[in-house]
């Protein structure tokens, strides 16, 4: 048998513990898959002393995850401290430049610095994986990566964050305000004390980054993308989406047009009856098109520590299969130096479906008005919803526009004019709609 | 950059042709994910002369896919004949004998002789990839036996054939009979002119025991597979389901159980608003339960000219990234051979619930007669719902019943009892009930 992969980890979190515990239980299994042992020699973690439910007494430990990364007692190292500058930064790069193997889960780090760091580890002949920085458990990068090679990507999009995924399920199932699921998704330890990069799309749009780079071989531009969180999505858009057939999701869409690449995170409305419509929870999913295979889904678990570990444990099992002398394929499908310079297309030439729910005055003359906002703009209408809104607001109405496709550009002139004709009462809500199986 | 990988292709069918084109026409960018080019050098087909749109004047031809097979002008063979003997089995056994990497979409083949042929792969370190033999583009091979290393599968079940999911699809949309929906799917090409191996569940279940194999660790058996087929599925079972909250799905499942392997291929109800029960028409779906990672759910295309290509492709670029000296994992994820003998669960054991349909002679006791039944065997209700057959059959009533998890030999044996009770007017229909999220 070859001999044993010398596996160092830096952070020993809820994630990192798991690592351990995998290696430790499935020890046998592993040794099976792989053909040679895969061993934990080092660790770094702030707290020596912390129980972490897993025997660690053998094992070398350092301060610096820098020393562990060059360190010669290890062949791999896995990076689990988070954040995209400092020690992770800086240990997966001195690790790269070792000539070791790294697993990182990092999405932040592998979003700003990912194709500098894939440069390293492609010029060093060493593997950088990361299956765990993108949907968790679901091996989507190793699906873009691998198995859709000869396939050209033409749209990638999924439900990628499991907090706002959770809080989008509860409101439609129970009816409850954004605020109420929050705080319960808080208390669940679903979401974060402050939960603005979950909710405002932040975490989405890292991860969307990355499978975007894979899709479509630019560099990966996470700043450049188009971000709206779901902090304003009210019960009567849920309502007013089920009416109509819809339910609104947080997806991550990357997608190729003429003008250029979208990247788009924003609350959406899908079919009903579309697979990715039943994804509840914290689950995520990620929807796949290209032009040969057609469309791929793949939904799982998005976050965890025992998801996470799964997918840090298969990346590693792919580092133990290999051998010294084996060309790895590219970090992100195609080689680091080869990724093309990321050309954006602009927000305002989206074209797609649009929901527009708009609360007026209930008087003579604004549904003409709004309609004739519309047909200005040439928008064409597919539904037309008014409602009273309730007994406690006789003199408002809601008007709810479901459009054919048309453009961004059209839907926010048609509602800058809705506004200045005076007849709303309220902020008007745009949300997008994305055709989807 | 390395040398070429020689290619040699066996069957030139539709698949074939669109493996050839991929290859042609995205040759440029599987160059750079690959590190070097790919190249069609010989193939072996039955008509010289036939047109299949892509050009094929400068490639060796060979009469015989043996001789291809064992060929120095190729690295790679990909056996796309089909069948479990004959010229398929022999080609593959030839070229993996002489050192060559094999890419097969032949579930027949597999199922039948896999572990002796990865044996023999294993034995000469060569890999033997077959991504197209299981639900065609999607890939759950590459999950199964690389991304899921370190978990313990408790569970896979899949819709893994694409005509019955066309039939099942349009008998619950449209409210047409089997009969008129297998027309329909042959007239357009879904259904072979015999479509017993399809609807029957015989090539849902070669796919299921390489996916027992996989989840497992034994050695495949696909003979000892239970069997159920989806022609005696009516519209009252399909209205039944729509009524009780369910969809009818022909599902392949193994599952671990304590009395060993179930594999069981039957028509299923799953809640209609699971995952699975959106997946429609041709498509077609796995999922995988873990101890570590939990479900995960993948759905695509599972059949189909383009998405076997795409398959066959991701496998090659596979080979195509390895080199010399590297050491492959085991072809069906542990060295086939340590894969264990396959422990057979008996069908009677099976526990999980049932859907029950009775048509009964309308008149007094037959409902305490049916319940009296249940109560004997244990079996506790979750609904019943009682209906008139219809206005043409006034004496007769429908009778449905929906058990908690009990157990398939109880099952038998009320219904057993119910028949013999001489209430029933027409044959009991019994399907099983499986969990699915």
């Amino acid at each position: 048998m070859a001999e044993s992969l010398r596996v160092g980890i830096a952070g020993l979190g809820t994630v990192g513990a798991s690592v351990v515990r995998v290696l430790t239980e499935k020890a046998a299994e592993l040794t099976r898959q792989c053909g040679r042992t895969i061993t934990v020699t080092a660790v770094s973690a702030r707290d020596r002393n912390k129980d972490r439910g897993v025997d660690l007494s053998t094992v070398s430990w350092f301060e610096n995850p820098v020393d562990l990364a060059r360190s010669n007692e290890i062949d791999v190292f896995i990076e689990l401290i988070g954040g995209d500058e400092g020690a992770a930064r800086e240990s997966v790069k001195a690790a790269l430049e070792a000539g070791r193997h790294v697993v990182t889960a990092n999405k932040a780090l592998l979003a700003k610095h990912g194709v500098a760091l894939a440069e390293i580890a492609e010029k060093k002949g060493v593997l950088l994986n990361y299956e765990a920085a993108v949907a968790g458990g679901i091996p989507v990068i190793k699906t873009m990566r691998e198995a859709m090679a000869g396939n050209s990507v033409t749209r990638v999009f999924g439900i990628l964050n499991g907090t706002c995924n959770y809080i989008l399920t509860r409101m439609e199932a129970e009816g409850l305000t954004f605020e109420e699921c929050l705080k319960d998704a808080q208390r669940l330890g679903y979401a974060e004390a402050d939960p603005t990069f979950d909710i405002e799309g932040n975490d989405t749009a890292h991860k969307l980054a990355i499978l975007t780079s894979l899709a479509f071989g630019n560099k990966i531009a996470a700043d450049d993308i188009y971000l709206e969180g779901i902090s304003n999505i009210s019960q009567a858009d849920i309502r007013a989406a089920a009416e109509l057939g819809y339910r609104i999701k947080l997806l991550g869409v990357a997608q190729r047009t003429e003008s250029g690449i979208e990247q788009r995170v924003h609350p959406t409305m899908v079919p009903t009856a579309s697979v990715i419509a039943q994804v509840h929870g914290v689950t995520n999913a990620v929807a796949i098109e290209t032009d040969i295979l057609g469309e791929l889904l793949l939904s799982g678990p998005g976050a965890g520590g025992n998801a996470t570990a799964s997918a840090v444990v298969g990346d590693l099992a792919d580092i133990a299969k290999s051998r010294p002398g084996f060309q790895h394929g590219p970090v992100f499908g195609r080689p680091a130096k080869e990724l093309k310079t990321y050309k954006k297309a602009q927000m305002r030439s989206h074209a797609g479906g649009y929901f527009i729910r708009l609360t007026v005055h209930d008087r003579v003359g604004v549904f003409a008005a709004v309609a004739k906002r519309m047909a200005d703009n040439d928008i064409s209408l597919e539904s037309i919803v008014q409602h009273a809104v309730g007994p406690e607001a006789a003199e408002k109405k809601t008007v709810i526009l479901v459009t054919h496709e048309t453009t961004e550009a059209a839907v926010r002139k048609a509602v800058e004019g809705i506004t200045k004709d005076g007849h709303l009462t309220d902020k008007p809500q745009v949300i997008r709609i994305e055709r989807a199986g």
